[in-house]
C-alpha cells in the first residue's frame, strides 16, 4: 500500500512538469492504447501514481484533484486514497458533471488568454479527445472562435519519464485455434473484413479493439488478466495483411509456431511500436479512405491519419457476437464443464457451511478455481470471483481478498459471480445461496428477482426486438414493489473472448443493436439493500429461432448455464404457474444434463436440489 | 364517386402542365400548410385529383403513377383507384423503397442532363425536402457534384390553377378558453415561449403546428373535422405577438370576441396569407435566428428564411404534453361525462342486439355520437368511430359508412373505438364487445389482450423511463403466444385538442422522449385475426407520482377512461391473481364513479356487469 506522501510526491511531480510544459488541466485515464476494459499492468499509470485500482480518470491542475467514477467504486477510491486532498466527481448520475463540461467551467472562469488541456494520446481514445470539443463548441462566448482559447496538447507516453520499472509490454504465449474450434477460417474473416471496409468505400482498414483482432485472426494469448487476448493491431488492406505484436520475448514453442501459421497465409508479423510507422506508410502509398474503429483507437493513432480516416463502428464487432454453430455447440460444452464444477463447488460449500468452521470468501473462490482447473479445457477465469457474503454481496463489484474476507456461517445469502474461459466458450455464472435461515425481505427480493430473470429467459420476441426493449421484462416484478438494481440486466460474452462484448446490451440504454440469432447475452437482474444483503440471479442465454408465422419471424433464448437454482426460500404465493413451470423444467435439464459425469453422492445430492416444486 | 375517365384526365392535366413547366417528376403529398395529421378539404388535392381518399403521397411521372401508402390503406386505393394504371408502393414495411431512394433509382436510370423534382411547398414539410437531399448526398457518383444532376422545384399551391370550386380557407367559430378552464394564462404561456427561444439564443421563433398554436393562445376553433384547432400561424418576438388567421368570414359573436380579447392582450391579429411577408419582415428587423418547427413548418416558408431559422423541435410540445392540475381535472371530468355516454351505449346496444333486429356497424356509431351530444360539454368527436363488427375489425381504421356497413348480430365480437372533444377534456376509448357466443380463439386473444392492456395499467417506473422501454409489457403476453400487432401501444392526448400529441410515445421506435407525470397516453394493445376479429382494449392513463425512495421518483399510472371491461368471455385459465384484482378493482371504480349519474335500470345492469370474478 501506499502512504500519503509517496502520492502526494507524484502528484507534485506531475505539477513541476505541467507547469513546465504550460499546461493548465492534465487528464489521466484509466486506460490502454485499445480502449479495453481490463488493462495490462504498463497501463495502470493512475495506479502508480494514486494508489486507486478502480476505473476512471483523473484530472490534475495546479490547485485540484479529481477523480471521475461511478459509485462502484467510491468506497474504493475513499479507502486508496485516504488523507489525500481529492475530490470524488460521481459519473453515471442524475447530477454527474462530465469532465467535459467540468473543462469548459473551468476554462469560462480562467482569465488567461490560453488554456492548455494535456492528454497522454497513446491511452487516450479519440472518442474522449471528441467528447471534450462537443462540449467546447457548444460555448456561445465569442472567444471561441480564438484558436488560443482552449488547446488539446497531446504528450504521448509521458509517464515513461516519471515512472522507473514500468512493466513491459507484455508476451504471454499465443495460441493458434483451429477451425474446429473457432468455425470459420482466418481467411473467411479476413475476406468477410476486406468485402466491409470495401463496401464503406475503404481502402484500408486498422482493427484497434484487441478481441477484434483475435477473432479475425483465430489466435488467443493472455496478454491481459481474465482477457484472452495479445495486445497488437491489425492493419488490412486488400494485398497485405500486417499484425503489429511484441514477439520477442515470445520465444516458446506454442507462439512460434502460431506465428508461423499466420506468416504461411501471408500475414506479415511487425513489431507492436511500428503501427505508427506502418499506419502512416499505408495511407502514403494511397490506401484511403482507412476505415478505423472510433471506440478502440487511441488519439495518438488517430492525429497521424486524420485526413485519411473514416471513423466507424467496429468492422467486426457484429458479426463476432453472432456464434456460428461450432462456437455454440463449444459454449454448450463449455457450459456443461462449468456445470459441473459449479455443482461440486455448491454441494462442497454446503458440506463446509454445514460444520460452520469458518470458510471465507477468499477460500471459497479458491475452492471453485481448483474445482475449475480440473477440466483440460480450461484456460483460467473470464473475471475474477465475485465472492461474496450477506452485507458484502450489496457492492455489485465486491472482490474478496486473502487480508479481507468475511466468514461464511449457515445463515444468510452467499452471492457467488464468476465465469471462465474454456478452449471452446466463455462462461459467467450468478448463484445467490441461502446458507441457512434466511429473513423474510430477503425471501421476498430473492423471488423478486427470479421472476424478472424467468421473464427474461422465457421471452419470445419478434426479430428486431433491441435489448432495451427486453429489460424491463426482467425489472418490473421489482419496479412493481419500487425496487431496482443500478447496472445493466445483460451484456454480449466472447466465445473463449471477453466476457464483455458487444454491440448487443439488454438495459435501459437507447441500443438500437437488435438481439439476433447466435447471440449471447446474459441475463442478470438483482437486488442489493446496503449493508445487509445482495441477490443476483446470472444465466448466459443463446439467442435462437422460435418460429416463423405470418407476424414474421420469431426469437426466443437458450437457456445456456447450467446450474441448479435453489428453491428452497422462494416466497411461492409471489409466483405464478408459468414461473414454477420455467423454474422445475430448468432445473430438471441441468440434472439430465449434468448428472452423468457425477459420482454417487453429487448425483443424489444434485437430484434432490433439483426437485420439482409446486404451488 | 369519381370515374375512371376522370381521373385519367386529371392526370393527363398534370403532365401537361410537368411538360410545359420541364418538370421530370411531381409529387402531390396527402398534407396541409402545417404538415397536420388530419387536413381540411381545401388542401385534400390528391383527393381531387386522383378520389384517392387515404393517407400517402403520389408520384407524377411522364410514364409511372405512384402511390405510396401503408398497409391500412391498401385495400381503399385497390377500391379507390380501381380501373387506374397505378403502383402501390408500401410504407413501413421491411421492403420498403421509399419515395427519396426511388427518386435517386429514377435519377441514376435516366441520361438526361438534368433532373428535376417538383413539390407544391407550401402543403409540404420541410423535413420531406430534406430527405430527399439526404438521399441525393448518399450517391458517390460524381455526377452529384453537377448543381444540375437534380433539384428541387417548388411550386407553391400549383393546385390552384387546375381546380375550380376549390373549397376556401374554413372559417369556424373560435373559441376563447378561460383560465379557469386552461388553468394556465395566455400570458404566462407566452412567456414560457419567449423564454424557450432567448435560451436557445433565438430573437423570434415561428409556431406553425395548430394545436401548439391553440395551446398558446387558449384558443379553440373547428377548421379542421375532429381537430378543434384553427388554421393559423403565430410569430413572437420579445416584443409582439403576431397571429395570423383567416378573419373573414368570422363575423359570428364568439369569434369576434374572443379575437377582440386576444388584442386586448396585445396580440396583434393578421390575415393568414400575409404570413410569408410577415416572416420575411420580423427577420428583416433583425429578429433571427428565428427558432423554426422542423416538424411542421412548410418548405416555401423555409426557404423564405433559410439563411435565418433555427431547425428545432416544437417549442411548447413537451409543456403541453404535461397537463397542469386544472387540465388534469378537466380530464377526469371529461371521462365521466364520456362514460356516462359509453354505458348508455352498451346498455342500448345490448338490447338491441338481443332483439336482432338488423341493427348496422354505421347505426351504433351514430347512436354513440347522440349519447355524447347530450352533454352539454361536448364538442363533437375526437376522431371518426370505428364501429367494426367480426372481421371489420380486423382493419385498425375501418369506417362503416351509410352505405356500407355491417349488420350486428347475436354473436362474435364488436369492436368501437371512439372519442369525444369536451369543453374540459378529450377522450379516447375502445371497447370490444362479446355480442354471444364467442370461439375458443376470440376468448383466448380477448384475454391475451386484455393481460397486455393491465400490464401497461399496472406499471411502475422510475423517472426517465420511456414509451419504448414500457411497450414490451402490453406486448409480451401476445408475444409469448408468437402474435403481435402492426400498430403502437401508445399515443399523447390532447386537452380539448388533437387526439394524437406528441412527443411522448409507447410503441417500438426509440423515441427517448421519458413518460412523465402529467402526461396523458393511450394503452391500446390489440389482436387482429384477417377476415375474422379484431380485438382492441384502450384506456387512456395519466402518468403520476407514484413514491420517492432511496431508488429514485417512482411513476404510475392512473386510469383515466371509465367503461366497465366485460368479463364474460375471458378465459380465466390464463389470467394471474394480480391481473383478476386489478379487472376487479377497475370495474368496481367504473361503478362507484358513473352509478350516481344512472338511472335505475342502467345502474342496476352497470352493477352486474362490474361484478368481481374470481379465478
Amino acid at each position: 500500500m501506499f502512504g500519503r506522501d509517496k502520492i502526494n510526491r507524484n502528484i507534485a511531480i506531475l505539477r513541476d512538469y505541467m507547469r513546465k510544459k504550460e499546461i493548465d488541466a492534465l487528464i489521466l485515464l484509466v486506460s490502454d492504447p485499445h480502449n479495453s476494459e481490463y488493462i495490462a499492468e504498463r497501463w495502470k499509470s493512475v495506479e502508480f501514481l494514486t494508489s486507486y485500482t478502480g476505473e476512471g480518470l483523473v484530472l490534475v491542475t495546479d490547485t485540484h484533484l479529481g477523480l471521475w467514477t461511478d459509485s462502484r467504486y467510491f468506497i474504493q477510491a475513499e479507502r486508496e486514497l485516504y488523507g489525500i486532498d481529492f475530490e470524488l466527481h460521481p459519473t453515471r448520475c442524475a447530477d454527474s458533471v462530465t469532465i467535459s463540461q467540468y473543462l469548459v467551467n473551468l476554462r469560462l472562469l480562467s482569465d488567461k488568454n490560453t488554456f492548455r488541456i494535456a492528454v497522454d494520446g497513446t491511452s487516450t481514445p479519440y472518442s474522449f479527445v471528441q467528447e471534450i470539443h462537443t462540449a467546447f463548441s457548444s460555448i456561445s462566448d465569442l472567444d471561441y472562435f480564438d484558436d488560443n482559447y482552449y488547446s488539446i496538447i497531446n504528450i504521448p507516453d509521458f509517464i515513461e519519464e516519471i515512472w522507473e520499472d514500468r512493466p513491459v509490454l507484455p508476451t504471454s504465449p499465443i495460441l493458434h485455434l483451429s477451425e474446429t474450434l473457432t468455425g470459420r477460417s482466418r481467411e473467411d474473416k479476413l475476406s468477410f473484413v476486406v468485402e466491409a471496409f470495401k463496401k464503406a468505400s475503404c481502402k484500408a482498414v486498422l482493427v484497434s479493439a484487441l478481441d477484434d483482432i483475435a477473432w479475425i485472426l483465430n489466435i488467443r494469448a493472455s496478454d491481459i488478466h481474465c482477457n484472452p487476448v495479445a495486445i497488437s493491431y491489425l492493419l488490412i488492406t486488400e494485398d497485405e495483411v500486417k499484425w503489429y505484436v511484441q514477439k520477442s520475448p515470445r520465444f516458446d514453442e506454442e507462439s512460434l509456431q502460431s506465428i508461423n501459421e499466420l506468416r504461411e497465409d501471408g500475414i506479415k508479423v511487425l513489431n507492436y511500436n511500428d503501427i505508427a510507422f506502418g499506419l502512416s506508410y499505408c495511407v502514403k502509398e494511397g490506401n484511403y479512405p482507412i476505415m478505423v474503429d472510433s471506440a478502440s483507437l487511441n488519439y495518438s493513432l488517430y492525429t497521424l491519419i486524420e485526413p485519411y480516416a473514416l471513423l466507424s463502428s467496429s468492422v467486426v464487432a457484429l458479426e463476432k457476437a453472432i456464434k456460428n454453430d461450432v462456437e455454440v455447440q463449444g459454449m454448450r460444452e463449455a457450459h456443461i464443464e462449468d456445470g459441473i464444477a459449479l455443482e461440486k463447488f455448491l454441494y462442497w460449500l454446503e458440506g463446509r457451511v454445514s460444520i460452520d468452521d469458518g470458510l471465507s470468501e477468499y477460500e471459497a473462490a479458491s475452492k471453485l478455481h481448483s474445482l475449475r482447473a480440473e477440466s483440460s479445457a480450461f484456460r483460467g477465469e473470464s473475471f475474477d470471483t465475485i465472492s461474496a457474503y450477506t452485507a458484502n454481496a450489496a457492492l455489485p463489484h465486491y472482490l474478496p481478498s486473502p487480508s479481507n474476507s468475511a466468514t461464511l456461517a449457515p445463515y444468510g445469502l452467499y452471492l457467488c459471480d464468476s465465469g471462465a474461459h474454456y478452449l471452446y466458450g466463455t462462461t459467467d455464472v450468478t448463484r445467490t445461496i441461502p446458507l441457512g435461515k434466511c429473513t423474510s425481505e430477503e425471501r421476498e427480493d430473492y423471488t423478486l428477482v427470479l421472476k424478472g430473470h424467468i421473464a427474461l429467459a422465457r421471452a419470445v420476441f419478434p426479430k428486431g426486438t433491441a435489448g432495451c426493449h427486453l429489460d424491463i421484462l426482467a425489472r418490473n416484478p421489482l419496479w412493481l414493489k419500487h425496487r431496482n438494481y443500478g447496472h445493466g440486466t445483460g451484456h454480449g460474452v466472447g466465445y473463449f473472448l471477453n466476457v464483455h462484448e458487444g454491440p448487443q446490451s439488454i438495459r435501459q440504454d437507447f441500443n438500437k443493436q437488435a438481439i439476433l440469432e447466435g447471440m449471447v447475452v446474459s441475463n442478470e437482474p438483482a437486488m442489493y439493500v446496503k449493508s445487509r444483503y445482495g441477490i443476483r440471479h446470472e444465466n448466459l442465454l443463446l439467442c435462437k429461432k422460435s418460429q416463423v408465422n405470418e407476424f414474421g419471424e420469431w426469437l426466443e433464448f437458450e437457456v445456456l448455464t447450467l446450474c441448479h437454482i435453489d428453491t428452497s426460500i422462494l416466497e411461492l404465493s409471489l409466483m405464478t404457474a408459468d414461473e414454477i413451470e420455467w423454474l422445475n423444467n430448468y432445473n430438471q435439464r441441468v440434472y439430465n444434463q449434468l448428472s452423468e459425469y457425477m459420482p454417487a453422492n453429487l448425483k443424489q445430492w444434485l437430484r434432490e436440489k433439483t426437485k420439482a416444486i409446486n404451488m
